[in-house]
């Protein structure tokens, strides 16, 4: 890590020093768009607009302390990129994602508005299954720049995520067919954005090995600006969607 | 960037640094004023509202950074202006309107209340054209002192700009004529004011060919203030318009 810190170019750092500013900024005004949306919908859809904003809310705060951490790290003066030895700790973001993405999984399935018991099952089952994949994904992470350790720990990950946009893609299948007319295309496109948006991650994560080494500076600045693109699309574009199907269905019931 | 530092006069250093704190000081009124406005609108246009607030919240966050970037690449002790060599990132105006100005587009469209496919449609191409129009500016921007990569990359960007222009004028006229009477004033004013303060951005880009060079004192003075001006007409007063718009409205809907 600290390698590829001390090699990066004033326009890689920029460019990671932007893009964590972006998250900060977008995720503040989505946690604010999501929260003032609560009194735009009836009562039983004001805890899936709650969630939506804790996750945005959650990102922020992560963003924010990667940001310091950063500045902390490397710092850019009279044109010049210095590590100051300080460790930039990138285990912010899994951390983030062990709180983050069960939540996701959780909003979902609460727009749909399932029966109790199947709401409860969906949710334990993805649930586990998105706190092993992240804890598998950090123990590769965590290892650095050792290849090896970074992608056997990568393959075991992959498994519950698999698991994963299976559950989505098949398991919600038949009640996204149960979904009202003038929502059902949304709740599809939630769907579909959950397992797009995700295959980013994967494709962050095994990125450096066909570019030039995960030590690298380069590899360095894909990796969080992958992450950070991600990010923005699965939590505050996501959330956006999911928005509009709280909006719609609202309107649809008796206010 | 950093030469253009290094030659600021005192008077020139305050008149920067009390414009970006004046931004700050407008924003933080601003965000209030709408969000608080909510509770005096009826439901359809409580979202207007939101966006409103959030285009001068993350104007907000913007300037204050850009403030406490400011304060740390130059100081003004004894009278005497020093760089301390520390970057002065100029790039956060282009990360808030990348954020911003197509979440301005929307405000007009969404107060207008047209139906929902012209609604997304519309958001659609003027979004994607504004963030094009954002990304291409600032590469010229980026490109520092040197005129002529930043007279190309400022051309390219004139072209979404004319595009989004044009249809403001031309392609949202017919659903002006079709607001009710005591708005119709309101929503053309609000439209030509987008218009005339755009025009602002490109005076100021390319001011600096005019007047002694992108690199000196004198043309980073004129960005910073004239950008700042543009940003509080474009952002605040707008909004205000647009408060008023949604505000005769719910006015005129049963309540």
């Amino acid at each position: 890590m600290l390698e590829a810190l001390t090699t990066l170019s004033p326009n890689q750092y920029s460019l990671v020093y932007n893009s964590l500013s972006f998250g900060i900024a977008t995720f503040a005004a989505a946690t604010i768009f999501f929260w003032f949306g609560r009194s735009q919908v009836s009562i039983e859809y004001k805890t899936v607009l709650t969630i939506t904003g804790l996750v945005t809310f959650i990102a922020l705060y992560h963003y924010f302390r990667m940001f310091q951490s950063f500045e902390a790290a490397v710092t850019l003066t009279n044109g010049v990129v210095e590590a100051t030895g300080k460790e930039f700790n990138s285990s912010y973001r899994y951390v983030d994602w062990l709180l983050t993405v069960p939540l996701l999984l959780i909003e979902l399935i609460l727009v749909m508005r399932l029966t109790q018991s199947e709401t409860v099952s969906r949710s334990t089952s993805l649930g586990i299954a998105a706190a092993l994949m992240i804890a598998l994904g950090y123990l590769g992470e965590a290892s650095g720049s050792i290849n090896s350790t970074r992608l056997i720990w990568g393959a075991l990950s992959t498994i519950p995520f698999l698991y994963i946009v299976y559950t989505l893609f098949v398991g919600l299948g038949d009640a996204i067919k149960l979904q009202p007319d003038n929502v059902q295309g949304l709740v599809m496109r939630a769907r579909n954005l959950t397992v797009a948006s995700w295959f980013f991650y994967p494709i962050v994560y095994f990125a450096p090995f066909v570019l030039s080494g995960a030590g690298s500076s380069g590899a360095f600045v894909m990796i969080q600006v992958g992450y950070t693109t991600a990010d923005l699309v699965a939590k505050a574009g996501f959330g956006l969607l999911i928005y509009m199907i709280a909006v719609r269905k609202s309107a649809a019931s008796v206010r």
